[in-house]
């Protein structure tokens, strides 16, 4: 169990600050505003987006507080459209650097994980306006007679929207409109590395890993669902998809050094030390800073939103007076 | 993996709040007040053991935001000793019922887990001050040929200080001045269960659980460390220390029916839960509050009381002026 030095263990605490970079430091600055969508938070918005929403005060209210999608607009069909016409307008002018990366694939926005759907938007738009995105993750790993616990990681592709080039879990995918946790998983599985269905049937769903990172793209409170996945030693995955460029197998100190390094992507790192502590490398006897890293792979983002405090006031009209 | 029913698991939620009563509505209420030691927030005071602080001037100083260890204490050394004074007296005069469980036994205070101790205390006097404390659980398990996973249960001795005759993991102990983590877990599984070394190769560190739980004792801000270990079939364990009424192995399914029963300590439900989570057996397609249950399973306690902008104002004078 002695695995690592005592050194890379000291990175792990500065990685988790890493990836949590707006928990621990934005989520308490002043310059966000609640976004507020029939009187429930679900997002939060900077100054710099808080700015081109003053330009649709049809579509959006925006208050010293708080700022909320109008109340007049009656259901999900109604308050997606006009959303979408927004996010198109701002894509077609190339306002925000994320809508160039935009998907034809499309996000629920919920108050709540387990909620109503109150509108959904195109995934590259989510994080304008800090909405909970989530996951599904499969950690790939062999039981090597030689090498001992293996892992496999994929190299994203180099044309790739986001995180182009970079070392990731060997199979990741976003829970989109219209599918389970468990069929992400399964159709990701197939999709990104082609593992056949044989092999699926040792998938095992294991938790999950929360955290709040930030970037210059916008806010990320993101929810990964992990699952293990133990694989034969002889498979190798293989891309179907266009979206990875090649796989390789690493032993978990190996793993852990690729984890460590800038060519890794900062926001799939959670789902590796996850792994790792709860198959025993990390440890509270070789990691100093155990309990923090354990608390920072599960920060409290189905409370975050939901402070009991606040109310917001509802006013079915149709332009709203704007304060900013 | 569709093993519950839907009813079992909406309780889980229930009890994910009920172990963290104070975490979720006392945290917030303001009666309760920072306890500093070194110019560093350690724990919490309710008000009444506040009202007793008022008695020892020499020992605490009341402020109207915090109370405080006085700082003219110059070391580890005086403050336990100060602090012992203190505790013994009100033991002795049947102050406060969690004295009455006096141990003989200590835990380090300290502002954050991996910083040096700051003083000592008995165990049964840290929930008067909020003190975090440290444990380490180990969940025994069976791979049974017809019943599948089952877990070793213990049923406390009806003569324990605390929680006598419940339910409870297969062994558990605090981390008491001295001894390590890894060791403690050793140390217990020896005393608690008989489990002889040959066995306890397979001792597995799988993370730890956080939580914030309250009661009429005190306040319970608490760590587990957990270990998972896999035991052969035949194997029984066997008290060696008094502690233990009887064992018994559950199949996965009635192991949480007897979690969810309230002959379960309410304090060592969140190591099964997470052990059930991390295997696979509580899933986010089989209970709906899924991320709130793992959140609540890692509640941000290395954190909680470490506000940066709070800054406590040490006056090393002997006796203080004490303000309520």
């Amino acid at each position: 169990m002695a695995l690592m030095d005592t050194e890379p263990m000291s990175r792990l605490l500065k990685l988790a600050k890493k990836f949590n970079c707006f928990y621990l430091s934005g989520l308490h600055a002043s310059d966000c505003r609640a976004f507020v969508v029939d009187g429930q938070q679900v997002g939060l918005v900077r100054p710099n987006v808080m700015k081109e929403l003053l330009s649709f005060p049809q579509v959006f209210q925006v208050q010293p507080e708080y700022v909320q999608l109008n109340p007049a607009f009656r259901d999900y069909a109604e308050r997606s459209a006009k959303m979408e016409e927004v996010l198109k307008e701002w894509r077609d002018g190339g306002k925000f650097v994320t809508l160039r990366g935009w998907r034809e694939e499309c996000y629920e926005v919920r108050a709540h994980f387990n909620t109503q759907p109150l509108l959904k938007m195109d995934r590259s738009a989510t994080c304008l306006f800090g909405i909970r995105n989530y996951g599904v993750d499969i950690t790939g790993y062999v039981m090597d007679r030689e090498k001992g616990l293996s892992i496999w990681l994929q190299k994203r592709s180099p044309t790739k929207q986001t995180w182009p080039g970079y070392w990731d879990n060997m199979v990741g995918g976003g829970l989109s409109v219209g599918y389970g946790i468990h069929e992400t998983g399964i159709k990701e599985a197939g999709e990104e590395a082609s593992i056949p269905t044989k092999h699926l049937g040792k998938l095992k769903s294991a938790g999950c890993v929360s955290f709040f990172f930030e970037s210059e793209r916008g806010l990320f409170p993101n929810t990964e669902f992990v699952y293990d996945l133990e694989l034969p030693p002889d498979f190798v995955p293989c891309n179907g998809d266009g979206e990875v460029e090649t796989f390789e197998l690493l032993p978990v100190k190996e793993c852990l050094e690729r984890v460590l390094s800038p060519e890794f992507k900062t926001t799939s790192v959670p789902v590796v030390l996850d792994f790792l502590i709860r198959h025993g490398y990390i440890t509270a006897e070789n990691e100093p800073n155990f309990i923090k890293i354990v608390e920072l792979l599960h920060v409290p983002l189905q409370t975050i939103y939901s402070q009991p405090q606040r109310k917001y006031k509802i006013e079915a009209n149709g332009e709203a007076n704007n304060s900013l």
